[in-house]
């Protein structure tokens, strides 16, 4: 298969101008960006970075799954590998930041590292992963699942994107799967992410970086409200068995409890749907999502026995609530004495801080859960992601290449 | 145009027979009415009982809109019209009784006097009103507001079913319109109605008979709430502006002061809609219905201005509140010196009765604007209506006929 790869001269120098290049793969009108998985924006967009990484003198590979790496052997302990890199699939019109900007903000440090000491003392991997988002495919971490042995491909003939097309046939199609060479990479010494914060909080604080401590855990209900549908004009208020106003009420609850529970708890209910959704009939059914997340498995078992409390008053009330929890992602804490590194890095390098915890999943609780994971966050304008308005200013995507160089020559050269 | 008429023997001597009758005019599989107005099924059903009028020995007359009167003409005072009976349309997949129950009755009572006492001394006219539900054109009381002069016929080129089809075409089409006979019609004397109750409080309080002091007003609003689209997992609960947790706060407020502010207040939230309504994002935007009733316009007056002051809440949380009123029908009360004969009748019968708001909208409320006007209800067993599953017992059927007979006796005989 012959690739079709921009002409680049590859000589950016900045973080900024590598993603303004790399946004072109799958870059769409209104700015905004989408790189499937194996789509063919996705595909050149790998391609283009592997001829950027041979361009920079790495050693260039594809695995199994379609990651992309771009080695700089280590002179001493060539064995030990010091893994960095983040995702480079997008959401649907998605920003050019998410993913992107921790591959571009690896090369950058790997190349300023070489140029300044020359090569490390352990292996770096550069890694551009295949998958993280779950935008084509139901699943997520495909990429960093694979390298850590989450998944295996047998999984990806039975996975299949809204058209039909399994996972394995698009893998396949796009010249990979299980007849590539095999990966070379064995479990890393380490993992190394920069990552936006798509969130408000640096910006908030006005701090130039977040240093990750955990990546929350993740647990997904749908909630069922059974009521009686009845005459909205007839029917007495103290008469009804209003589901709609029941939803209300628990909407109110449970994020009340949320709110004075835990200043890092959230919960939300996004989605709701209504039977009959009438104006002039009182709603005899409803239904919401709730999406709950924390640090702590403790405090998510403590937050779903209190709202489970809420039971009595819809029985009181003549009414039935059915919560159904159907995910539950447990949370990863990352490295303490990697992230102890990174707040003294910052302070010796004069970057403001905040210690802090992702909300959102990242590649690197994949890795947290298999070998010493560091996740950096730079800050996010009006915490917006996952949209074409998504942004970081220079200065800070530039700080953040200046820490991760300094945190990777603890890791590799010292 | 040659309407199909099922033979009928006529003989009805309850209400629940002339019923099961009239339902197999539009009748659907499991046991629900759909007559739609001017609709085959419709006709069918009006030129049913135009048959059973005239073997009943009363004058009958279609007028321009469609309304079939059936007239026992008064010996002493014959232009004194005593108006009887209720409306034919039904909604879609509605029940056998709304409606339809008003015409029954009054077609029995109107004959168990005749044979009683002879003729009356006031004209006494049963009337089959064309429409009430405005199911199929987006208007209703098209029967009672012709009478009345409400409307006029020139609106009927400019109102339109979902099929693109006029009510002046669809009138033609049924042989009605201008062409048609005028009415005979003047100004009635007084307009006595029965129904169904539509609602649970005469079951609730086993009472037999409902008399309507007041028909509510209604007014309507489309409710927009204005906050911040975000990401669910990195945005704390204290940095949101989440629009579905101001609606659900709202939707409680509103349901708690119409509770408190008076027993005969209805507000009803039965319609939402949410933006972008997904499970793992915080919602920018939401908007619901709110349909408010009472019998009582400074109690609407005084609820709209106490809601109103939740928008200072929403200002307060960096949000907004739009609301807006479509809909605005003011209260109807009902001639009170015909309510208190009715308690009068109902206790000289032994018929437990209830003075009630009706929530609901009815042809007497059109009335009640032009010329005395009683209503009169009989229990709906769950208080279920616009169903198949709409159900009055025969002997409650039978009790609305008896008291209805006893105030036309008073209205045309004394």
């Amino acid at each position: 298969m012959t690739i079709p790869v921009q002409e680049a001269d590859y000589g950016f120098k900045t973080a900024n101008d590598m993603l303004e290049w790399l946004a072109v793969f799958g870059g769409n009108e209104g700015g905004g960006v989408t790189r499937l998985l194996y789509s063919d924006t996705w595909l050149e967009a790998q391609h283009a970075l592997k001829g950027l990484m041979q361009a920079k003198g790495l050693d260039v590979r594809f695995d199994e799954v379609g990651n992309l790496f771009g080695r700089r052997v280590g002179v001493e302990e060539p064995e030990s590998v010091i893994l960095t890199g983040s995702h480079i699939d997008t959401v649907i019109n998605g920003g050019k930041f998410d993913g992107a900007y921790g591959i571009a903000a690896s090369l950058l440090a790997v190349e300023r590292l070489y140029e300044q000491y020359g090569p490390p003392k352990r292996t770096i991997d550069v890694v551009s992963l295949a998958e993280e988002e779950g935008s084509r495919f139901p699943l997520t971490f495909w990429g960093s699942g694979w390298i850590t042995g989450l998944y295996d491909l047998d999984q990806a003939e039975h996975i299949y994107d809204q058209d039909g097309i399994s996972l394995k046939d698009a893998m396949e199609k796009a010249s990979f799967g299980a007849t590539s060479m095999p990966s070379q990479l064995k479990k890393p010494k380490a993992f190394v992410e920069v990552h936006i914060e798509q969130g408000p909080i640096l910006e908030r604080k006005k701090k130039s970086i977040g240093i990750v401590s955990h990546i929350v855990g993740q647990r997904r209900y749908t909630v069922q409200f059974k009521g009686e549908s009845n005459h909205a004009g007839t029917t007495p208020m103290t008469m009804r068995k209003d589901a709609m106003r029941l939803m209300a009420e628990w909407i109110s609850f449970i994020s009340d409890e949320a709110e004075a529970m835990d200043s890092s708890l959230v919960a939300t209910v996004g989605k709701v749907s209504v039977r009959p959704n009438t104006s002039n009939v009182i709603a005899g059914e409803t239904e919401c999502s709730l999406d709950v997340r924390h640090y702590n498995t403790a405090v998510l078992n403590q937050f779903e026995e209190k709202i489970k409390a809420f039971e009595e008053r819809a029985r009181h009330l003549g009414m039935t609530i059915i919560m159904q929890r159907w995910m539950n992602v447990e949370p990863v804490a990352l490295d303490q004495t990697m992230a102890k590194s990174a707040a003294e890095g910052a302070g010796q390098l004069g970057l403001s801080y905040e210690t802090l915890v992702s909300g959102a999943g990242h590649d690197s609780q994949v890795f947290g859960n298999c070998c010493p994971t560091m996740l950096l966050f730079v800050p996010s304008r009006n915490g917006i992601s996952h949209s074409p308005e998504e942004w970081t200013e220079p200065e800070d995507l530039e700080k953040g290449v200046v820490l991760l160089m300094k945190e990777l020559y603890k890791l590799a050269y010292e």
